[in-house]
């Protein structure tokens, strides 16, 4: 046993949570641009050295705020979409999960992904979570497909969860600016745009362009 | 009538396109940052004071380019989905004349349009044409409902446009990112995805969250 410390410290991994939360807040109150690690610092109750010493430099710790409140997120609707499940029951509670943390998180993650959009090296930390999600989605429908004794391309579902996936993402900033409504209804909305079209798919109908 | 200039002078116009010509080529091919005033001035064969005269800052150029290559989608988008065609036509000829921009700019608005997301002014800049396309796609689905006598409400048909609009824009990614895939193609995979689900819920189909 070692004799406790002369003043109370906080494990690593305890102040390193702090310092994403005060990050988070920051981020999203000022903008990556405006924020200042000096106000980071002081949110978090630490001194600047330290944040540096912790999390590297305000790009580091902006990648690090992204990672940690995408990797809650993704949890959020893994946890949510249980494989069991049929497939629009399965799309639905992933919807209602994923616009739940977007309503909950209006001013933390809405902002950090607006902001992280189009930017280097932000941006490839945001298409790394998409690519994830389109996989999960792509590989659902191949599972709903197999289902019903069917099959198709491997691009053609890529491309259908591309569509769901930039949909969502659509309706998430839509959310995001109308804070009046509900995130459940906002993913029964998202499922009467993309359940009825992709439902229709699975079942093997498909839109035809008219002879001109 | 007054005497012709002593060596040949360009209209301002003219001098203007050739700029931003130049200057979409230099953006997409360094990014906004690494871009050079100098280069681009370079390019458009004009001195670099000439540039800043005409156009402004870097930053200011930027929102040109956007603009003009933003207008030039929008205006092809337009004039390819007539108004007196049925809703679906209209849709899947707006789509084919969206995606096919995408994919004959592959190197300019594509790139311009990623450096641009999330990146404030310019991302306000891309907010507004995302806005007047989701008007443009509400009025006609609001159109096509009071064609068959059914109306819904301006929230609900915001929504619809959103999520339609979102999809495209992640298919459009997806295009820059497959050369070898055809825009013509691609529009139709969309109308499958879109059109399906839309087309339901046209005639009154919606999708219901199954009882707890």
């Amino acid at each position: 046993m070692s004799t406790p410390p002369a003043f109370k410290r906080l494990p690593r991994a305890v102040r390193e949570q702090q310092m994403l939360d005060a990050a988070v807040k920051v981020f999203s109150r000022r903008g990556f641009h405006a924020a200042s690690m000096d106000e980071i610092a002081e949110d978090a109750g630490i001194s600047k050295p330290m944040v540096y010493a912790y999390l590297g430099t305000k790009e580091e710790l902006f990648v690090a705020c992204l990672h940690r409140e995408g990797t809650r997120m993704m949890q959020a609707i893994a946890g949510a979409a249980a494989p069991d499940l049929p497939a629009d029951e399965r799309l639905w509670r992933g919807l209602r999960a994923f616009f739940g943390f977007v309503g909950a998180h209006r001013d933390g993650w809405a902002v950090l992904y607006r902001q992280a959009r189009g930017e280097q090296p932000f941006a490839a930390e945001l298409a790394g979570m998409r690519a994830r999600m389109v996989e999960v989605i792509a590989g659902m429908l191949d599972h709903a497909l197999r289902a019903e004794g069917r099959e198709v391309g491997e691009t053609e579902l890529e491309v259908v969860a591309y569509a769901l996936v930039g949909a969502t993402e659509s309706l998430a900033d839509w959310l995001a600016d109308h804070p009046e409504e509900d995130s459940a209804r906002t993913a029964t909305r998202m499922m009467n745009v993309a359940w009825l079209g992709a439902g229709q798919l699975l079942h093997g109908a498909s839109w035809r362009p008219p002879a001109e």
